[in-house]
């Protein structure tokens, strides 16, 4: 039965329970409701969490690296009590509902062990889970058929609007990027040569919820913005926006978030150094390595894979340690710290390093912040 | 029976025919024998050639795209009579024998339509075609096991010495690159890009008889060498030679250059704008359109195509038609006539169309001609 605002009371007359939904589970209502994350079309159920967490498949047999959960808390838990479906709120309207199956206690060590590979309360995927309550719901869902997802930005954010640009673009070969950062020079130069063997490209950065340092959604979309303007060839590329939260969890994220880009429509997607990554957790090339734990053609998508990149004065130009012979000394190199300080003290990272005109912006965020 | 050098005479005396083969015929004649023409291993029947030449396959179904014929003039035909075996003569020395098993005559405007796409005298695949003999020898060879093909440069020019390397190396993933001019910068840039999703890259220079006025192999040679060690990353970059000569078959050709590089070794082989072209006889991508002629994986190694290659001083560095978006007046583009011009006038090439290293051996040559 379909649900609609206007049900929401008689809904909870009916004996649903109404869920005041966090950003995160609405982020998987919408991708879950969408197809974003086919295979997967329901919160998972704890054998099916357990078998994606050991062995990075469904009990099926259909490759999945994440786990998607519903957390709720024991106090939540008893309130639903034997309520068949949760009614989920966002805000005041109605986003869908979630067709109570189970509830399950989630083995949270075990989890934080498989996905993030560590239970360091430090890491920031380790730290949600521990703050997220320790019962999840298994069960089918449905997204109100008038409930708009509401994410920074005015870009395309479905796998359906996006698969049909791609479409209309003719495009065969398709390279997506997941980017949750500004984009400098050295992914710039990672997106074009993927583009140069390709027939498109999806600049895919995710907007929902990043750790706090990261760079805030709104000044990251007017740098995709001013760069896809100023850099980007417009009929080989599409800016399109991934409506997901990060979950830090290095290689395994790498995974799923290359299968996601396959449900918005590309065929290859660009893993770079420590995709995902946070800290020292994972080795640079861990969520490269990753992929040949599953069969060729496994994931129904091919990742591109990146050595490390920077500019480099002697060959004039970007180039990747797999390209360059010079030594470091003829590289510009910048860490993120470094780049945040010269911000913060007003001084614009050099051209090596990132476009002018993502400098400027950078720039006034940090000066305005 | 083999053949060995002191062996000629009796050779002569038990009705073989010696003949003083050209350098192209000893190109093929070496091919042939290390497996470098492989599905080919003879100078094909004129059945063979009809199939190749019409149907870009071998009567037996394998692709092939060019014919591999052993033209001689009708004098010649006359004197080799129904000896059995020709003795191949490399100056003094016997580089080995073809066994006779047909003597055809060839259908050289069909030939001509069908490779070059022309008729056209002033082609130089037809102004060949035109000069060689009207008939060709099919049949079976063998290289003496003393014979050296005398090739310009020391770079290993044997199938099986490349793949030994090759393998040494441990690379899985390996691109080619063939080219009978200088490395530029765009070409540089087609090859790294390559590299960078690759494990290996051979720089494969065909150093056999080119037109006269491509640059002279010994020039060629000092290029490659100063660019590779100033470059190119020693673990992931091989030069090796490639002795055959020119057809200028475009597409054809293209197609031929690919088969042959698997046959070194390589996975992968680049495709650029006019490929083995010359003149206006092909458009700019009919060498990347030919190769959809054929199945996916029919001819074992894939090709990598790329767009117009330019440096584009808003990009701040190389970038394709695919990948850059700024118009015209932002690029470097120097025509072929120009940079001899240049050359001839005594001034070096920039920086952006060539590496400094490369226009002072270019500049030596033009002044010392």
């Amino acid at each position: 039965m379909p649900l609609f605002a206007e049900q929401a009371d008689a809904a909870a007359a009916s004996g649903a329970f109404i869920h005041q939904a966090t950003f995160r589970q609405l982020s998987d209502l919408y991708l879950l409701s969408t197809g974003g994350y086919r295979p997967v079309t329901r919160f998972l159920s704890a054998q099916e969490t357990a078998s994606v967490a050991a062995t990075m498949h469904l009990p099926g047999g259909e490759p999945w690296s994440i786990p998607v959960i519903f957390p709720i808390d024991e106090d939540t838990k008893r309130r639903i009590g034997s309520a068949s479906r949760l009614v989920l709120k966002d805000g005041d309207s109605i986003a869908g509902a979630l067709h109570v199956e189970d509830i399950f206690k989630i083995d949270k060590s075990r989890y934080a062990q498989n996905i993030f590979r560590t239970e360091d309360e430090a890491h920031p995927g380790v730290a949600w889970l521990r703050d997220a309550g320790d019962y999840s719901v298994a069960g089918s869902v449905e997204a109100a058929a008038d409930w708009q997802f509401d994410i920074p930005g005015n870009l395309p954010i479905s796998p359906r609007e996006t698969q049909a640009i791609v479409a209309r673009k003719g495009w065969k070969k398709v390279v997506a990027f997941q980017t949750r950062n500004p984009i400098h020079r050295a992914h710039e130069f990672c997106t074009k040569i993927a583009l140069e063997t390709a027939d498109g490209l999806i600049i895919h950065p995710l907007l929902g919820e990043t750790k706090a340092d990261d760079t805030p959604v709104d000044v990251r979309l007017a740098c995709y913005d001013a760069l896809v303007k100023n850099y980007y060839p417009a009929e080989h590329t599409l800016l399109a926006g991934f409506p997901a939260w990060m979950r830090y969890a290095g290689p395994r994220e790498a995974v799923f978030h290359a299968q996601v880009r396959k449900n918005y429509g590309a065929t290859h997607f660009i893993v770079g150094r420590d995709h995902a990554g946070v800290g020292d957790y994972y080795g640079p090339f861990d969520a490269q390595h990753i992929f040949s734990d599953f069969a060729p053609g496994e994931l129904g998508i091919e990742p591109i894979f990146f050595d490390f990149v920077h500019f480099c004065r002697k060959c004039g130009g970007m180039a990747s340690t797999k390209t360059c012979p010079h030594p470091r000394e003829d590289h510009v190199h910048l860490a993120g710290r470094a780049v945040r300080r010269m911000l913060a003290e007003g001084k614009k990272p050099p051209n090596e390093f990132t476009r002018p005109e993502i400098a400027a912006i950078l720039l006034q965020a940090a000066q305005a912040a």
